[in-house]
């Protein structure tokens, strides 16, 4: 509870609600950072997490769907890929991916989706100092935050991506279709091995405790390689340790959600009225 | 959000949620009476609104159960009698009302449920200065929280009540089903007179903004009477201003709620396992 972030302005019977579904709940940050971006808009609206097992996830958005004042919500592992059917109108980003993680109520009671997962990935890749632009990255897992990474890379302008998932019909079916969409991008499934990357990011639940590996038992980096890692506990991960001994520019978990945070807000409650 | 009981403490991924479900829902005040009394025990939770149509209730229901951080609901108007038959194990009281207004998720996954309002209304009337102990009450509306109140009535010895209520066959039922519960009470179905009476209680809807009226057209009240009502908005009802005027003893919806606070945060989230 020492956390500033952890406080929350308001709660009152005009709240808004915008939950957060996932299993497991507890360690998400974003009830405490959306709500605070709501507050910052002056918005009296809530997110608060919710904690949801695939096999009742149907039956949850059924019931969030039929809550009035439940404008929108936000998708974590492992419910992106399953909350597609429930948008009626997708991002052209999150058809691609074949995942969302923040879905909205429009005007006319359909619901919206969009996928922020790469966009706040590449923002936060930039920070660190990596423009992706004609560059070559290597990205384990190819899942939902996966898959949003490879293709917001593509879409900045990677030169090349190599896909890493243990599940290798997986990889191979991301590959094939982002390949399709980023004709200029050369996708591979590939082996775990750092050479002739410019960009190594983890996008697999590896190194997120208790696990303490790495997604690939790596020698020393290259200290021009900027590493990424999408797991938010433990902030460092034993990756980004790796990493930052070897001398590389890292980005964590937390700065990717951190980037999307206020896009997710201004997603989830436009200032313009929606079309 | 002047109001600084609308002030919450926190939220973040650990927080518990005990929802509150009613149509219409901006003008309740258990999330942030119910979200300080979980603060004020200790406990990271928080007392969300949920706006639900009576036709939505059962498919938001079944996402709340199916909601793992979810311990337990709050049910408010019109939601008190629907609520009944989604709860495994009602009180004596809830079960004698056939309504209830809290509902929680017990060890073995089943749901408990009781009906408070009753003995929250008369905790407000005692404090107001009547023991219901050998007393005549005439009661506006036969509802849940009108049959609640009836019950804590005589279940706190009243002597005798008249239930009034538009629709006289729903009046009857209550009177024919709780006279057999409370053998002592004499349950007269009637006509509005303020004649012979220690306390009139409104628990109707009559008087809630913008509905100025009162329940019948009193004269003028023996200033003995202690007149109370469970409307909230406006605190002071065209009833409660009438007996104010007439120099009666009032009780107030809020004082009712007030009376409940505590009571329903300690079920929600009791101190000891629960059995």
């Amino acid at each position: 509870m020492t956390d500033p972030q952890s406080k929350t302005p308001f709660v009152n019977g005009a709240t808004r609600l915008f939950p957060i579904l996932g299993d497991p709940i507890a360690q998400v940050r974003s009830p405490a950072g959306i709500s605070g971006e709501f507050h910052a808009l002056g918005h009296n609206a809530l997110c608060v997490p919710m904690h949801v097992r695939p096999a009742d996830f149907d039956t949850v958005v059924r019931g969030l769907k039929a809550t009035v004042n439940c404008d929108g919500f936000i998708l974590t592992v492992p419910h992106k890929l399953r909350a597609l059917p429930h948008v009626d109108k997708p991002s052209p980003r999150a058809s691609r991916v074949g995942a969302v993680n923040i879905v909205r109520r429009e005007s006319d009671n359909t619901w919206a989706g969009d996928m922020l997962d790469g966009v706040g990935f590449v923002g936060a890749a930039r920070k660190a100092g990596l423009e992706p632009k004609g560059k070559r990255a290597l990205v384990f897992g190819a899942g939902g935050a996966g898959s949003a990474i490879i293709d917001a890379l593509a879409e900045a302008g990677a030169a090349a991506i190599t896909i890493v998932d243990l599940d290798k019909a997986k990889a191979n079916d991301v590959a094939s279709r982002l390949g399709k969409a980023h004709g200029h991008c050369r996708f591979t499934v590939g082996e775990a091995s750092a050479e002739g990357y410019d960009l190594i990011a983890n996008a697999s639940p590896t190194g997120m405790a208790p696990d303490t590996s790495m997604p690939a038992p790596f020698g020393k980096l290259d200290p021009n390689i900027v590493v990424a890692d999408v797991v938010t506990a433990p902030e460092i991960t034993p990756l980004l340790a790796h990493a930052k001994a070897c001398g590389c520019r890292i980005s964590t978990g937390a700065q990717m959600y951190q980037a999307q945070a206020a896009m997710i807000a201004g997603y989830l409650i436009p200032e313009k009225p929606r079309v």
